[in-house]
């Protein structure tokens, strides 16, 4: 069985560097909480609220910073804040949702940006190999925590990099409807 | 092919009529909103706010009243608000989440009776037969709303009554993980 670890991502976002300065003013840095699974990223200690037509919410901000700002939420935050955000690849932005960013000393309207990241799974070339998956593919992945909601993720993209740790994502929504608390494993199924 | 309407029920709760006139006042009857898809059951246009640890929600009232209150959330909605919600049937409440009710004219603290709801299928004897399904068979439900986030969900209990509509209900965490936006089918898998 192909088995990988899957964590859970809270809402947060990405910020290009030119809005991180917008945001908190020139030259600024973000500050790292803590390292990330994935090699490279790390959540920071800086915050941003996140403005929709019916509420905000504060959200973390992951380092380093992007090309393009990224909001990643669950639809159940977006429903409550009032945003769009359509079910999408981490970057694929275009025609995506929009808000308004308010950091501590400036604000930033975002046109597009906003989205609910497609599940997927972060897998190196060695695993994938392993595994028998490619870059793009879409598996399923079965979850059963004996929590009485197990489940079969469907619609599951494979994205293969050697920068990668091997580990699959779901927003908090996905997480409570599997009712899974804390890190778990799930079953690949090609 | 077994199809099933799948409603998704959004936070709410039962009251019992000793709770209600505690909250509401002697004698309140509540005020019908809305029939619901389970014959006789209805929203009402009453809340109650439903305060945890952490903070509160305004929750409709589905009545008629039961024998026991009952508040249904989702684990999105426990967290935030700081209450513990296990995944249980409806009316299996021993030993699940306590909470603070607050009403226009009292107040009940709640020992038990907060749970995230075991997802379930109502069916009437005839369609049970059809399906070939029994009361309280576990039974899985598939759903592919093309979305991006096509799932499979196990661990649906089956409740067979003469009284019921046949429709399986779920909660917003769940419906948000499989993108189910409005009223879709699912296939029932034995």
């Amino acid at each position: 069985m192909n088995k990988v670890i899957i964590e859970t991502s809270a809402r947060h976002l990405h910020l290009s560097k030119e809005h991180l300065e917008v945001l908190f003013g020139a030259g600024y840095e973000l500050t790292v909480k803590k390292e990330l699974s994935q090699p490279g990223q790390y959540a920071s200690t800086d915050k941003v609220e996140v403005v929709g037509e019916k509420g905000s919410l504060k959200m973390s901000i992951l380092g380093p910073t992007r090309k393009e700002t990224q909001v990643e939420l669950s639809l159940t935050d977006a429903r409550s804040i009032g945003v769009k955000a359509p079910v999408r690849e981490s970057g694929d932005i275009a025609g995506t949702g929009s808000c308004k960013l308010v950091g501590p000393k400036g604000e930033v309207v975002l046109t597009e940006g906003v989205i609910a990241a497609k599940r997927h799974i972060h897998i190196t070339p060695e695993d994938a190999a392993a595994f028998g998956v490619s870059d793009k593919q879409i598996v399923s992945v079965q979850v059963n925590c004996g929590n009485g909601r197990d489940m079969t993720f469907g619609d599951v993209v494979v994205r293969v990099s050697a920068s990668y740790a091997t580990r699959m994502h779901i927003d908090t929504d996905e997480a409570n409807a599997a009712s899974i608390a804390g890190e778990v494993e799930g079953v690949v199924i090609l």
